[in-house]
């Protein structure tokens, strides 16, 4: 079972919060790594799809944030994925260099020990 | 790079929105698809450590919601994650059945068509 949307239909789907914003998760397209979750405004989903070029809105600073812009970690996109309801994203990515500010590949590096 | 975590530690690490809640993405352990997002409060992330079945938030009934407890497409808790800054959390998981509810194994069963 599978959809494919034209970048119209696409963009129509999407269901925004309050804020104006819908979750987006970034898998690396090679390893299936789930690399990090930001957030998108209608705009910043548009150049994503226009550009190729992951590109979110940062909630702590308040503005458009092209992912890598300064770090030169930039996420090359490869496919993108709507859900069921239209309020999450899921982007297949090409990621240079790490996804995390930390430097680890992904932000995702905290694992819950498996002893109880 | 990675870190292990008590339960303790991984309850502590959790930053809620103002509605208490935190985005949890399940992803499928053996075949690395990401299948759903959801949202947990704290009682929920804590019965999900506890029981091992993925327990989520529901905001459009706005009641805790065990996966599957009327589909049977169970979710159990393969491997749980918190990210750098302790607002994203995600799952590895055996997925029963289906997770999204309208039968599609995944919740991301609607792709951009690679046609501009």
């Amino acid at each position: 079972m599978s959809e494919t949307l034209s970048d119209t239909a696409f963009l129509a789907a999407v269901t925004y919060n309050a804020d104006g914003l819908v979750p987006a998760i970034a898998q690396d397209a090679a390893s299936g790594d789930v690399l990090m979750l930001a957030w998108m405004t209608a705009q910043t989903l548009e150049e994503t799809l226009r550009t190729g070029q992951l590109t979110y809105w940062s909630r702590s600073r308040n503005e458009r944030w092209r992912k890598g812009a300064t770090s030169g970690h930039t996420q090359e996109l490869v496919e993108a994925y709507i859900d069921c309801d239209g309020d999450t994203l899921l982007f297949k990515v090409r990621q240079n260099g790490p996804a995390c500010h930390t430097g680890a590949r992904s932000c995702f590096y905290r694992r819950r020990s498996s002893e109880a």
